[in-house]
């Protein structure tokens, strides 16, 4: 047998015929041993590709018996799957290609979230077609179809059924807290975001999948679709980061190292290390911005995308003239010869 | 007997004195016919007007035999009520007068939330005086007053006892969630919002009661009180309209077809069809704007007030110079033409 | 025995080690008079300090018997305690020292909360520290170490765990909802807030501990840690308030009464009373502000910083020229008197 891409044990939801709503992995693996996988793989008849076999629980006993000199760790979890109430699955994955199951989306996106893979280094093409639009309740989750004779039943019940979320992604802290994080308002971490050690996530905050942060970060804005926070930077309260699937067109938003971009700001270029945006100011990639040099001297006025991912700049509106202006630590020569050096 | 304009049979909450906090109705009707009707009336003894009728499971049995053969589907729901542990009431309106009860204000909520009617097209006058102030928790509406006894209980018998919202506004998607639509956070979208089929509301998105979206719209900013977003428009994170009850004044602010309004910006005027906001920028009625005709050229400078409701324009800030402009794909005469028109 | 600054009796919850994770004082009481304070202290050997005592259900019936003629509110709450599945807490803080301990963090906590002290009258110092980050969830408080496997073995019994929050901070209205307020969406005030009588806090509004509004104010925008709103203020949809943790530096940020901070707006600044700044403008200490007088005409060019806590000003951005001005009600005169009287 080759070599797996990823592989995982998973319980999780089905609808009414049947078909997979989510999956819970609390383990997953990334390029698992060929012990492993050659452990597993007969027990589910895999003849190869990415697959999502159900199993029962009288299956468990075998996987953990096979599994348990290898990976006892796993084995230890997966030998409480032997009175699971709830529908189990045993999901192999040869290759990284788009998920083609809602298995394979759900193994994916707890790569990331379990810090396996970074925003980017997993093929999600696809994902959202594979993802069944689900009921998010204090009952699990519900097919949106089945959801109002539930409701119906829950109210005469006396019982209250929350629908707390209506979308083809969970929300992350229902999967999986990565270690040394805070997350203030979990309803806004999507499942698949990548939270690095040592970020803070408050109330306003926001993290969606195949996104997020690389170490120490405080973050009170959003970080949209594929949007990387470097180490070390902050975001200030409400401050926006256009994400490819809402204007930011192809350009894909990242931030460095040690950056912050203030309160109410924005960014629709990529910003390099050590940047600055200024409370509540936007800066679009068509943003036209005078850039001045170590003296504040003005330099040459150019398009904010012509700074996309460049260091040590500061971004402000002048107060007195309108004019937004990047501020950098630079001569004019050095910034002239940067900037046009592929002229 | 006169055709009613709204009828619906729910079940509810009430106080330990016995006061309705909340109703939940799973099938509201809007103009039912009048064999309904006459099938329901004489069971709560209906003398006419606006009245919600407590009525026990006793009576379900006869309202199921005289409406079966009239609307099945309403039979079919009302049907499971006989077994409910909750309290039960029909709710009769003669006339779209504003609501004297909480059961009334709560039918007329979800006739918006049904899609029954639109924004604006029915009479909510007085609802905020006749809604209670409601702790929503995860045992369902608990009056204020009654709270911290409940508390106390539940943490002394070790369950967590939840108070998720404290407000006249229950969240929508406990009553309904729409065909076709996504509600990534739904805390934030009260019953009372119309959302239309094909619209996506993210995580910062938010929807007040008696607005929302007429069709397919990416909601990542807040619709207030009474606005109403049309077809095809974009609303971007974090942007903002004005409402009626803060701020807005008395104009009432709406949003034409394919419109796109920027993260972070906002609006304080109505805008017609193919309008778009810059990202960060704030227009409000009172903004003194530079009207640009097709060639860029200034034509006038006048108030963002005096652009009300027309169609294709863009609202940018010049970052050079930190004028608001206003471009259009007008010529000069055509411009001067249309605006002063009713001078 | 000399008097005590603070007095509680709790119930809480305990990680598998016996640490404390959070503490409900359901009345937790400032200044405890000297009958109370000698009532309780020899029933837990009290020596004095700020101490968090431990106690098991056979000892309420002697604590309810010797308060009962003292404080009969607190004796009827307290007798409730003894079939407390969940464990007791006694805490007496002789002195308004920073919190040592979680229990008495959040004493000094819920006296903010249930208004007996305001913001910056409790000494918070050291409460961090003393705080463990918590998985919030419907269960309860949970460990974070903990989680991996009560998550697992919810799923395997078909039960949602849903984990809300993972912070040191819970939401204030799982402890206490203070009289004559609405709070849309309780994920966003944490316990320590001081939410005065009459504030309504809209969906998109936030407050953070050692903070919040003195009385009447519509309340959509984020209060930040340390900051306080006086009376008749309205903070607008999405507004940012500085706070000393995150970028305000050592000014502390306040904002008088009946002032409005327009939606998606900002201040790095305290404001006097009566103050406006216009929706969209974000104000920073450091921002230059075209200062007018009575006459609209400019008296001279300042810093934000030098108009702090000063009272009637209106903070606008010029939208044809980009200029933030800053206009008043005084004369020339008098605004260069007053501006320069410490020169």
């Amino acid at each position: 047998m080759t070599a797996l891409y990823s592989l995982g044990l998973g319980i999780g939801t089905q609808n009414s015929k049947g078909e997979w709503l989510e999956v819970f992995y609390p383990k997953p693996v990334l390029h698992p041993s060929e012990a492993l996988a050659n452990a597993i793989a007969p027990l589910i008849d895999y003849q190869g590709g990415n697959v999502a076999v159900a199993i029962d629980t009288a299956k468990i006993a075998d996987i953990c018996a096979a599994i348990e000199s290898i990976d006892a760790e796993l084995s230890a979890i997966v030998s409480q799957f032997k009175n699971s109430k709830k529908p189990l699955v045993v999901t192999l994955l040869a290759s990284d290609e788009g998920p083609q199951t809602a298995p394979e989306a759900y193994l994916k996106l707890h790569l990331l979230s379990h810090r396996l893979v970074k925003p980017h280094e997993t093929n999600l093409s696809g994902a959202f077609g594979v993802l069944a639009n689900v009921a998010w309740t204090n009952e699990g989750a519900i097919d949106i179809a089945e959801l109002p004779q539930r409701q119906l039943e829950a109210r005469l019940e006396g019982r209250m059924l929350s629908v707390d979320c209506v979308d083809k992604f969970p929300k992350m802290t229902n999967y999986i807290v990565p270690t040394g994080v805070r997350i203030a308002h979990t309803a806004r971490v999507r499942l698949g975001a990548y939270i690095g050690e040592g970020t803070t996530i408050m109330h306003e905050g926001f993290v969606n999948f195949n996104a997020g942060t690389m170490g120490t970060s405080m973050v009170e804005g959003r970080i949209s679709a594929g949007v990387v926070i470097g180490e070390g930077s902050d975001l200030g309260g409400g401050c926006s980061t256009m994400g490819t699937l809402s204007g930011g067109g192809n350009i894909i938003i990242a931030v460095g190292k040690e950056c912050l971009i203030g309160a109410n700001a924005g960014i629709g270029i990529p910003l390099g290390d050590r940047c600055t945006v200024e409370s509540g100011l936007y800066v679009t990639a068509g943003t036209k911005v005078a850039l001045l040099d170590d003296n504040n001297q003005v330099v040459e006025h150019i398009k904010a995308r012509d700074l996309a991912g460049k260091s040590d700049l500061l971004f402000r509106r002048n107060s007195l003239t309108g004019t937004v202006e990047c501020k950098t630590n630079k001569s004019a020569i050095a910034l002239n010869e940067e900037l046009h050096a592929n002229n």
